[in-house]
């Protein structure tokens, strides 16, 4: 425990430092933030510099990589990060060809997709194939594993697409991927130590994942010093990718990716919020489900403050991630 | 831990229903804040209905007196309740009298001082006797007692007094005391696990106090709903008083006084920086120290977003309280 706190503490203090070195340089590289035409009036932000992602995902890495159990089974931890670096990659590519264009698009959204599909088939292949995760999944509250056989690979790969997906959505308002992405990735930090303490012949394997979280929740602490409301700095592609593959790849390794729709249920009812607007604007010939999708921006246009969303959101995570916790605890 | 998480969505789920009925009720009865003369430029605020305290205070008690360990040793968790209550109260009178008299001045410093200086006088007198508390406090970190005799009755007496008095200052921006008190809670918590862990003859009596710390937690979750910026409700003095008086209770019974001043550094610089900014104006004849105390008001007067220093004074308490954590896991 002392270990893992360390690792929240140097992450933290990594991506405090880092803030102040980074945004100045985002800002003179042009990175400001071209609104996109669709989103709700924030002229306000317009200027506000994007990949700032980088400022948690830097420390996180550094410190996961400093502070694991280098004696210990490293597999899922390699696991976890290839997911988190691999989607990452794949975001900062979006941020990167956004700057050099200076607009709004940078990869086109089949050419996001198609990256990510591979990546996710290599990640779902590696994780069906390791002896400790296979090819079944836990279903929640029941405690009863749901072997997929070899249907896992698809399976995984729609769970792995849509959580980087979804975390990419959630990215929206001030503060709020971060913070939802925090309590979810303490929640697996918690639910790894339990099952660490559950399962002695796995634990060395099962520390180093949450390990991996608590740098991961020290660097998003860090980063909301200059991301909550009004932020500085936005985390862009690089962020929402990384925080949504890291996510995942916990998930994914200890076989809870079923859990996702609980304790990330922002990030789910993102994806859910988009799709239905897109289903019903076709089925009804051009009506709307909600004001606007994303979700969050529906309750931005009924006239709730950026801040009061943002606050409810952490409340609602929170609250599902304590009773999730139920679950994993005598 | 399932019953201890039960406590906090128990305290919460009442506290979100009860908002809703006691804001309009408190608007009703004109118990909006009558602005303090002195303090920053918060025309936007008037209008906010004060006491909302009770919003977390009534479903902290409920979910703690439900959820307590009955056929256990309840004489801690009973000097947290009294010390709450009790401070509450004093808390409660001052704003009612605000209300009556339409004034932002309800009971004079001195009449707030004299019941808070009994009350401290009986509560330190109560652990001196309990077998459990005695006039030792623990030095953090280095784990020393320091057995402090007779004199353990005012150097209580005067950490009570100072800290409901500094988290009455704190409680100065929106959320600000909530969420700074939520980190404070959880880490006393964490801390009375972990001491029942190493301490099985004492278990009972010290998971206790967890429970009452998790009540205080949810409820306070809870009301942050409806205090987070913009606030729809203040917690007044019945509320910053029931919190430093919950607080210091916690810290008491298990010895740990002395932490206070790390984890809830936020309350102590309230005070701090208002007695360097009496004593300096004293001092050079009319020069401030800081644009203005309590030093979360210097930050405004500084420029920086009301949001912004909450997440900042939010994350600071944070990182303290991880660190506090490091001295009581292994």
């Amino acid at each position: 425990m002392q270990r893992l706190i360390w690792t929240v503490v140097a992450a933290f203090a990594m991506a405090i430092v880092l803030g102040p070195i980074i945004i100045p340089w985002l800002k003179k590289l042009k990175l400001g933030k071209v609104m996109y035409e669709l989103g709700p009036d924030h002229a306000a932000k317009a200027g506000t510099p994007q990949m700032g992602g980088i400022i948690f995902a830097l420390p996180a890495l550094i410190a996961a990589a400093a502070f694991c159990y280098k004696d210990a089974d490293l597999s899922l931890f390699f696991i976890c990060l290839v997911s988190a670096l691999g989607f990452g990659l794949i975001g900062f590519i979006d941020d990167f060809l956004k700057v050099k264009k200076h607009s709004s698009e940078g990869l086109t959204p089949k050419q996001k997709l198609a990256p990510q599909i591979v990546l996710s088939i290599g990640l779902s292949i590696w994780a069906y194939l390791h002896p400790a995760i296979g090819s079944s999944l836990t279903v929640p509250f029941v405690n009863v594993e749901w072997n997929l056989g070899f249907f896992y690979i698809p399976v995984m790969v729609f769970i792995l697409v849509g959580t980087v997906n979804s975390a990419n959505l959630l990215d929206g308002l001030d503060g709020l991927l971060g913070g939802c992405s925090l309590f979810d990735f303490i929640t697996m930090v918690i639910i790894c130590l339990a099952l660490a303490a559950a399962n002695p012949d796995r634990a060395g394997s099962l520390l180093n994942v949450a390990i991996f979280g608590g740098a991961m929740a020290g660097g998003i602490i860090g980063f909301l010093q200059y991301n909550s409301h009004p932020a500085r700095v936005f985390m862009g592609d690089v962020g929402s990718f990384f925080i949504g593959g890291a996510l995942v790849g916990m998930a994914m390794v200890t076989r809870l990716s079923l859990l996702l729709p609980i304790i990330a249920l922002a990030m789910f009812m993102s994806s859910v919020s988009d799709l239905i607007q897109f289903a019903y604007f076709r089925a009804t010939h051009g009506k709307r489900f909600f004001k606007m999708a994303p979700l969050h921006h529906h309750f931005e246009k009924c006239g709730m403050p950026e801040t009061k969303i943002v606050a409810m959101y952490y409340i609602v995570t929170v609250m599902l991630c304590l009773l999730t916790l139920l679950g994993f605890v005598a």
